[in-house]
């Protein structure tokens, strides 16, 4: 755990450049660490630093790129069959289980983002980056639905709010407990809103502690659908929370 | 319509200002305009200048300040029995009619913001000032609920893509057509899905040209409501999109 990141392949150059940084980000601040800083107690040259960084604020987000690349490549190797709502929801994860690789360092560079604009706009337009890769995928699949595009664009939105809620909350908590169980809660919650159902026999088969009533609705065509949820969740005896597929 | 925009209370200057600022952005482009050149074309000085923006960027996106705290103001004046969902949703038709108010402003904003970085990020930032808002609100709104704080997240990222959804399709076409009717539809596909009903009598009695068959569903106590919504849905014949309140 002593370096920035547990992924293999990186060279150790790279490695140590993240450890200077943010050594120094943490000491000093993060306004007043130059890249003349960090090369000189990495003991490397400028150019070194740049084959590697950009700008001195890519140093902070060393790894979204790998995470972007990962995700579309996921995506990309969707096939026909796979449920869209899940693999959006799966290449979610991708993203936390970056995060959930080094809770310590992920952790600092949380605190350093909230106390730096120019960061907080730069990871503003990272999540704009991923959300738009889930987008790009939901819009393919859903091409040839009425409301494709609007559906695609709301349902990413909402997973990567999903995703944020539960990583926010764990880097809150200074890297606490189990981030991806998080994560999981949060995307059920938008799956159970957003699933229609797979054809298959998952969530029809489910058999839980309760009575197997049966339940009747009677209603007009021209009822709003959210009228008739709300009559046979009323007949449930639920909450008004949304479905769960338990 | 030769101004910036259309709002009342708002110097003469200030309107020069922006007015000079697009002239040379059209012009020369945005990178290749200095203050200096916008206000030597406004016939003004420099401070003039900045004491109406911060930035070059500022000007830009010069009634964003005022729409956020007209969207927050509109928001603070809720009541308890106001519906939080319609609240979100009206409070982001203020921000598509400050668009809407001049289609010729802000079909050129678009193209700038499309072609210069700093400007997107720029207004990805504004965008999360919007969606904070909005989830702020929600938030307080539902304190009490299980979920509350996640689902006040995953509503108001919903609300706004569907809002940026209507924009975005608005502003590609040139600013043709009716950007309300199209937010409209875009925010009744967001609140057909997360509307639980609000004891009051809309909806309901909503009237159609279609037939008032009465549909009956019987399912079990069990079955998840996904499913049951894709059965009542199928039974209307309707091919599975979020239900409309027509």
């Amino acid at each position: 755990m002593g370096t920035a990141s547990t992924n293999t392949a990186k060279p150790a150059m790279r490695e140590s450049l993240i450890a200077a940084a943010f050594q120094l980000f943490l000491e000093r601040g993060y306004e007043q660490t130059t890249v003349d800083d960090i090369v000189t107690l990495a003991g490397v040259g400028r150019r070194s630093f740049f084959r590697y960084f950009p700008s001195k604020e890519d140093v902070v987000f060393p790894d979204h790129e790998q995470s972007l690349a990962d995700m579309t490549a996921f995506l990309a190797a969707s096939e026909d069959g796979d449920d869209p709502l899940d693999r959006v929801c799966d290449a979610t994860r991708l993203v936390m289980r970056m995060y959930a690789e080094n809770p310590t360092f992920s952790v600092q560079r949380y605190r350093l983002t909230r106390e730096v604009t120019g960061l907080r706009t730069y990871e503003l337009s990272v999540v704009w980056r991923y959300e738009k890769t889930l987008g790009d995928y939901l819009r393919t699949r859903w091409a040839d639905r009425r409301d494709g595009t609007l559906r695609a664009n709301v349902v990413a939105a909402s997973v990567v709010a999903a995703h944020n809620h539960a990583l926010r909350h764990w880097l809150r908590s200074g890297g606490e407990g189990d981030p991806l169980a998080e994560v999981n809660r949060a995307l059920e919650f938008v799956r159970g809103t957003w699933d229609e159902g797979r054809g298959g026999g998952e969530g029809g088969g489910v058999q839980g502690e309760e009575t197997e009533d049966v339940v009747v609705v009677i209603t007009k065509r021209s009822t709003p659908m959210w009228r008739v949820v709300r009559e046979v969740e009323s007949s449930l005896g639920e909450d008004g929370e949304a479905p769960r597929r338990s």
